[in-house]
C-alpha cells in the first residue's frame, strides 16, 4: 500500500491499515446519529466520547478540550475568525511563516479592525523569544505562532515563547490568546499540551496517517464561533459528527504516538544518512539542518542552479516523490515560497529547493535510493550548479 | 448491517457498501495530496474532477458550480457567514422551519447590521409564494428556503418561491442570493438545480447512505468566504481534499439518484401503508399528510396524550427506532420543536409527536413491524389518550 518512493509525507500520509479498519467497523456497526435519544444513538455518543477522553490523554489535556473538527484549516480559521465577534479590537501577531490556512485569515482580520503585524524568523527560520518579546504590546488579542514549519521543519520555542507572553500578560494584567498550529508536529515529535500551556492548538489527521477530513481543535477557553448550527461539539464546530475517521485518527493518534521513539529513531537514522550525504556532495545547500531545531522527518535542500521542477521530474522519473512548496496551497508555486524568503534566502536558493520529508513506513534503504538517484541529477546536471 | 427497525433515516442513514467500498479504495490508491504537482497528485486531482464533474451531473449543474465541503451545515454556513463580509447591509428572509444550520448562523447576522425577517409557513408547514411575494422589499440581500423540511417532510414550493423572487428582481433591477437547504431531498425526490433557478444550495452524503463528514456546496456565482487558506476548491472551501470521502459520496449519490424511480415506489408504498392504518385508529394526529406535498419518506405523527418519550421507549424495546424532534440538534428536546410550532399545532400535539422516517433499505415487513408494534403502544396507553 506505501509507496517506498513516497517522500513527501508533510503534504500528506498513507493512512494506517488498523485506522482504516477501524473507519470501515464504525461505519458499519455506529452509523447512528450520536445526538438520537435511542440506545444506539447513545452507543454513538459513547465511542465519540471514548475517543474525544483518548485524544485528551495523549495529547495530555483534558477532554473538555478536545473539539473534532473536519481538519486543520478548519481547526485555524474557527479560532482565528472568531475574533470577529470581538468588539474591542487590537493587534495580531503572527509568524511570517505560518500556513495559509492561518496567515491568511489573520490577514483578512486587518479588514475588520485589527493590525496585524508578522513575527520575523531568524536565518534558521525561527522566531526568538527574544523577537516576540519585543513585539508585545497592551493592544495583542491573538498571538499564532505554528510548531513545526512544514516547508523546513523548524521547530519553534513554542515553550519559551508563552513563557514570554505569559510573563508580558502578568505586567499588563491581561490575557493573550496564544494559537499554534501543531499540525507537523502530532505523531512526529512529542506533544504535551498542559507543558505547551497554549490556548488552542490545530491538528489534521491525514499527517499522522489517519483519514483525510478529520482533525482536532484543542481549546482550553470558550469562544463565540462564526460557524453554527445543531450545537455538536459543545457549539464549537456544528455538524453531525464524522464518528467513523474520529475514530479512526484516533487509532492512527494512538499507533503514531506509543510508537514515537522508535519511529524517531529511524527517521533519525534517515535524516543524518541524507544530511551526511549530501554535506559531502558540497554542491548542496542545506536549509534544514540535522539538530535539535529540525524535525526528524524532513529535510529542504537547494542544488543551486538547477530549477526545482527538473529535480522534481527527474526523481518522479524513479518513482520518487518530493515537493518544491507546500503542497496544501492548492495553488502556490515554488517561486513564491514565503517560508524560505523569510530565512533570508535567495531567489535562486529558492528557486532550486526541494523538500524531503518522510514517515513511519520509510526505511533506510528507500533514503538510500533516493540519494542515488539525486546523486545522479547532481550529476547530469552539474554545469548548471552554482556551487562548486 | 442495516438496522430493520430503524426509522430515523432523517437523522442519518447507513452508508452503501457499494460506497464503503470506493472509500477504502481511494483511501489505498489515491492518498496522495491532490495539490501536489507530481503524477500521483496529478491523479488523485484527476479522480477529485471526475467526481465534480458526476456530482455535478446527476444534479443538472456545471461543474464549476460544485464544492466540496464537509457537509451541510459548513456548506449553508459558508453561504450565510459570507454576507458578513458585504459592505451594504440589509434584510435576509429565512423561513421559520429550517434547520439550525441556517436559522442559527441567519440569527446572527442581526447583530452585524441585517434585518431578519421570518417567513411563516402555512398549516401545512409550507411557505407559499404569496406569503414570500409580500415580504419582498429592495433591500433584501439573502432568501434562505429549505427543499424538504428534516422534521415534517412538507416540500417548499422552490421553483414558485423562485419565480417569485426573480419577477422581484427585475422589478427593482437588483439580484437577490437564493439559498436553497436541499439534504433531505437529495437521493429522495428528483433534484434539477438547473430548473430549481436557486444560487446557491446544500447538500450532506450522510442523508443518502454516503459517508458522513462530506457534502456538496452547490454555487453559481463568486462569494467572498469567510474562512481561508491553501484555497481548494477554487478557494471557497480551502483544506485539504478529502478525496476517498468524496469518490464515496459520489458513489452514493449515483446509486440513490439513478434507482429513484424504484426507491420512491417502494417508499411511497410503505408510506401509504403506515398513513391509513394509522388514519383506521382515528387516535392519532396525522402531521405529515400522504400527498404531494410531502416528502414519501416520512411520517410524523402524534398520539396526542402519550409523551414521545414514552412511545420511543416502547418502540426501542422492539428495537424500533424513531425520532422525537431533529436528531441534528445535538441538545433540542421535542418540548423546544419550532418547526412544529411554526404550523400552529399546539403545546400537546408536539409534546406527544415523533417522527418516522424511512429509507432505501425499508421494507413492508419493516414498516407492519414498527405498525404493530405502534398499535400495540397505542392499546396499552388508551388511557392516555387525549383523542379518542
Amino acid at each position: 500500500m506505501f509507496d517506498n518512493g513516497y517522500f513527501d509525507w508533510n503534504a500528506t500520509s498513507p493512512i494506517y491499515p488498523e485506522a482504516l479498519e477501524k473507519y470501515i467497523d464504525v461505519s458499519a456497526k455506529y452509523f447512528h446519529n450520536t445526538s438520537s435519544v435511542y440506545s444506539k444513538g447513545a452507543e454513538a455518543k459513547k465511542l465519540l466520547n471514548l475517543s474525544r477522553k483518548e485524544c485528551a490523554s495523549i495529547l495530555k489535556t483534558e477532554e473538555k478540550n478536545i473539539y473534532f473538527t473536519s481538519g486543520a484549516t478548519e481547526s485555524n480559521n474557527i479560532i482565528i475568525s472568531s475574533l470577529r465577534n470581538s468588539i474591542s479590537k487590537g493587534t495580531i501577531l503572527v509568524s511570517e511563516i505560518e500556513h495559509p490556512s492561518v496567515l491568511r485569515p489573520v490577514m483578512e482580520l486587518e479588514k475588520y479592525g485589527y493590525t496585524i503585524e508578522k513575527l520575523k524568523v531568524n536565518e534558521k527560520g525561527i522566531v526568538t523569544p527574544e523577537s516576540l518579546a519585543k513585539k508585545l504590546k497592551k493592544d495583542i488579542k491573538l498571538i499564532a505562532i505554528m510548531l513545526v514549519n512544514n516547508e523546513t521543519g523548524a521547530i519553534q520555542p513554542i515553550q519559551k515563547l508563552v513563557e514570554v507572553t505569559k510573563k508580558y500578560e502578568q505586567l499588563i494584567n491581561k490575557k493573550i490568546h496564544f494559537h499554534c498550529d501543531i499540525v507537523q508536529a502530532v505523531g512526529k515529535i512529542e506533544i504535551n499540551l498542559k507543558e505547551l500551556n497554549i490556548n488552542s492548538a490545530a491538528i489534521s489527521a491525514h499527517k499522522f496517517s489517519g483519514p483525510k477530513g478529520v482533525g482536532i481543535l484543542y481549546l482550553n477557553k470558550n469562544i463565540d464561533t462564526i460557524y453554527k448550527g445543531g450545537g455538536q461539539e459543545n457549539n464549537i464546530r456544528s455538524g453531525t459528527e464524522n464518528l467513523p475517521a474520529i475514530v479512526a485518527m484516533t487509532k492512527a493518534l494512538q499507533i503514531s504516538t506509543s510508537s514515537i521513539a522508535s519511529y524517531t529513531k529511524i527517521a533519525q537514522t534517515i535524516k543524518t544518512y541524507l544530511y551526511k550525504e549530501i554535506e559531502q556532495l558540497k554542491k548542496i545547500k542545506i536549509i534544514s539542518n540535522n539538530d535539535e531545531n529540525y524535525s526528524p522527518y524532513i529535510l529542504t535542500i537547494s542544488p543551486v542552479g538547477i530549477p526545482s521542477e527538473v529535480t522534481l521530474r527527474m526523481l518522479e522519473e524513479k518513482e520518487i516523490y518530493v515537493s518544491s512548496g507546500s503542497a496544501c496551497s492548492a495553488n502556490s508555486k515554488k517561486k513564491d515560497n514565503y517560508v524560505l524568503k523569510s530565512m533570508g534566502l535567495s531567489k535562486e536558493i529558492i528557486e532550486s529547493s526541494i523538500r524531503i520529508s518522510w514517515g513511519h513506513s520509510t526505511t533506510l534503504k528507500d533514503a538510500e535510493k533516493l540519494m542515488e538517484t539525486l546523486k545522479n541529477i547532481i550529476k547530469e546536471n552539474d554545469f548548471l550548479l552554482k556551487i562548486k
